[in-house]
């Protein structure tokens, strides 16, 4: 063992586990040089140890039975990259009974099961760093925990997951079906094979957890999160987003307004001339409204082998520099005894995109409207479209900021109305600011 | 004093100033939440004890002499936001002598000091905290020196003066004069008095001194940073950079390039796709290339009061923490024996914009064009227009990439023609990566 080295165990060689062994591995020596002592990669733990990761690693490094990383006294920081729920709890409980500071990139895992595992942290007076969870190489953890301390936070939302990006970017791109794209993006391994977390909105969800727990100090309140993915998204939907100057993304939202916070993920219209609406393909971004620094806009990959790892080695060199140089282990930032409350869905307020599929017949907007009118719904524009069918023809409107709750009983009445078939379309707006 | 806290004295109550004490008492109650332990605004010094800044503060707590502060053994913490380099100097370096850690957002002290005052802050073993010197309330120096720590920094770009961005978006959206926005902006309080330092892109070369010392771990070289203004740029140049899909930023530039850095402030023509393009007004945004990372982008507010005391306020509280619970000064990431040269000017290469002047007569392409071609230049794309004057016509080119050298020698020729009149203009393109 080299003196003074703080000792780095890796549980799981997957896509991230390579990235991060090859960061250790390959700045060594400038680590060594700006810290002042050697992180040394002692350890690595996988059931696999026969597929190449194209690393030439020293011989003893790579072994199946991850118990012996987490009982090697030597070891000071255990890298959990196995991802999932079970397994992954278990053996990040057990690094932090055994008295190693945590690294992870599961955000499944701190979303769901993060409250036992940072009162463990607590207890043991070790850190779990997770940087690497949330979009990837965007440094959002630390910007909320670190840059913005001084600042009463009010609103965050983001584009964090890269694969439904990819998808509504490509589908705007190329006017695309939602399936046709997906279909291809797993072809080209953007998506996996069981994309649900991804398209869902479940991935977000998970992440946004983590962003609104830091942000406003609230409980771990992943079941309380509003969430809705983009399979219902058509093109001709982008169209009309198109037309009225908006983008569509998915985007993860919380917000604190008065006593009550805001945690959603659903897709969203953003104005083409919000810096977001311009955030396509792979890429994650973050907008952080706060109250002294106003807008800010944090860009960049949120996923992948090398964006992940390097948040990883991040959290890694943070948790080392305490170990040898003295300092305290980082709380999670969240407040369990927080007096905010989670407002329902059905309270929020904004505007909103509607599509009907009216028939084409006098009075049917005036119905419609009449409707929308009596639930305090007022509109700020439409547009009518098509009468290729001849039966029917495409309505949108966007409202003036409206209640959930009103917009859905809204149009339960307007669905039932013989003049329009098929279920209408309704997407919120976000993101007016910036 | 209260039990454990930590003492903070500001020296310079003006706009930052103001900033900074509002944070520290208004969110007292918050931070002492977070960290367990108080950080107590205990001395505020400023020759104006008089104007009013809007606030109360405790009796006592403002007063004229700043060495009381320098001198008072409670105080933990000096921070510096008196501006300039000479006062500012001898504080920092008393603050720091005396054993006590500084905070300062002043870049021109740094850039152009800065090897004093750090060899005496790693000396007395204190940390200097600037954050608060670049891009306001974008954490690009903590980005940098612990985000990013396991990369290789490649290439850093980034809008870092908001007077000067505020300029060039009112003459891209208003298609005015340089001068008549300057004028409007000296009147909204935009631009100060005397705007050399911004529009001259000094302030922008001070920030990006820093900012390549910490990505390259380089000496500060302030002096040997090539610094271009903007008071050159036409709204001609910006209607053509517009046709030819570009707009027009004041770019501060550093990349890693072998064993050469380039350190650079100029106009820049980056591409409409670009999203640094869409950066407009007073925002600042600063753009990262790294190895692991790909590309990252940071968008913010660069200025203000609030946004800096915001960064100067993350500054005070990592160092708190430091005092508190432990660890090791943070050091200046700045390495004076680097191997690594500023290259030359003449010698970078990049894609350029030339504006000739030119006589409307057949050959006059020609002549041009071969000359450009005798020294290496070639031509991607061209436009000539407007023969209002029967005299002269603007002629624009893009070239491919191009050594700098090649371009002035070539320019010097062709402006020597009896066909050209008036002197060419070029504006180097950069950006082309996000």
């Amino acid at each position: 063992m080299k003196k003074n080295a703080v000792n780095i165990g890796v549980v799981g060689f997957g896509t991230v586990g390579a990235g991060t062994v090859k960061i250790l591995l390959r700045k060594r020596k400038e680590l060594e040089g700006k810290l002042g002592f050697p992180v040394v990669l002692k350890r690595i733990a996988d059931l696999d140890t026969k597929t190449s990761r194209g690393i030439k690693l020293p011989k003893g490094v790579l072994i199946k039975d991850s118990s012996a990383v987490l009982n090697d006294p030597e070891i000071d920081i255990v890298v959990e990259l196995i991802g999932g729920t079970r397994a992954a709890k278990e053996i990040t409980l057990k690094a932090i009974r055994n008295g190693k500071h945590v690294v992870t990139a599961n955000k499944a895992l701190l979303a769901e099961k993060g409250r036992e595992i940072f009162r463990a942290a607590e207890k043991n007076n070790v850190t779990v760093g997770f940087e690497a969870s949330v979009a990837g190489s965007i440094p959002i953890i630390k910007i909320i925990r670190e840059s913005l301390i001084g600042n009463s936070i009010k609103n965050i939302y983001g584009i964090i997951n890269g694969t439904a990006n990819y998808i509504l970017t490509k589908m705007t791109e190329e006017g695309a079906e939602f399936s046709d794209v997906l279909k291809e993006a797993q072809d080209l391994g953007y998506a996996e094979a069981d994309p649900a977390f991804d398209i869902e909105g479940v991935d977000s969800a998970h992440k946004l957890t983590l962003l609104a727990s830091l942000a406003f100090g609230i409980p771990l309140s992943f079941k309380k999160v509003y969430t809705e993915g983009i399979t219902g998204i058509t093109p001709l939907d982008i169209e009309f987003a198109s037309e009225f100057g908006y983008k569509i993304k998915l985007l993860a939202i919380t917000k604190q307004d008065g006593d009550e916070v805001e945690i959603r993920v659903h897709p969203a219209m953003v104005p083409e001339k919000n810096l977001i609406s311009a955030v396509n393909g792979v890429f994650n971004a973050i907008y952080v409204d706060a109250d002294a620094t106003g807008d800010g806009l944090y860009y960049g990959k949120g996923a992948g082998e090398m964006p992940t790892a390097s948040a990883v080695v991040s959290d890694i060199i943070d948790i080392a520099k305490i170990i040898r140089f003295g300092g305290k282990a980082q709380g999670s930032g969240i407040n369990e005894k927080s007096d905010l409350k989670i407002r329902k869905m059905e309270e929020i307020r904004t505007s909103y995109y509607l599509r009907f599929t009216a028939a084409d017949k006098p009075g049917v907007l005036s119905k419609i409207s009449g409707i929308l009118g009596s639930h305090n719904i007022s509109i700020e524009s439409m547009i009518q479209k098509g009468r290729e069918t001849k039966k029917a023809v495409a309505m949108v409107m966007m409202t003036h900021d409206a209640r959930e709750k009103d917009i859905v009983s809204a149009l339960k009445k307007i669905d039932r109305l013989s003049i329009v078939s098929g279920k209408t379309m309704y997407i919120r707006v976000e993101g007016s600011e910036a």
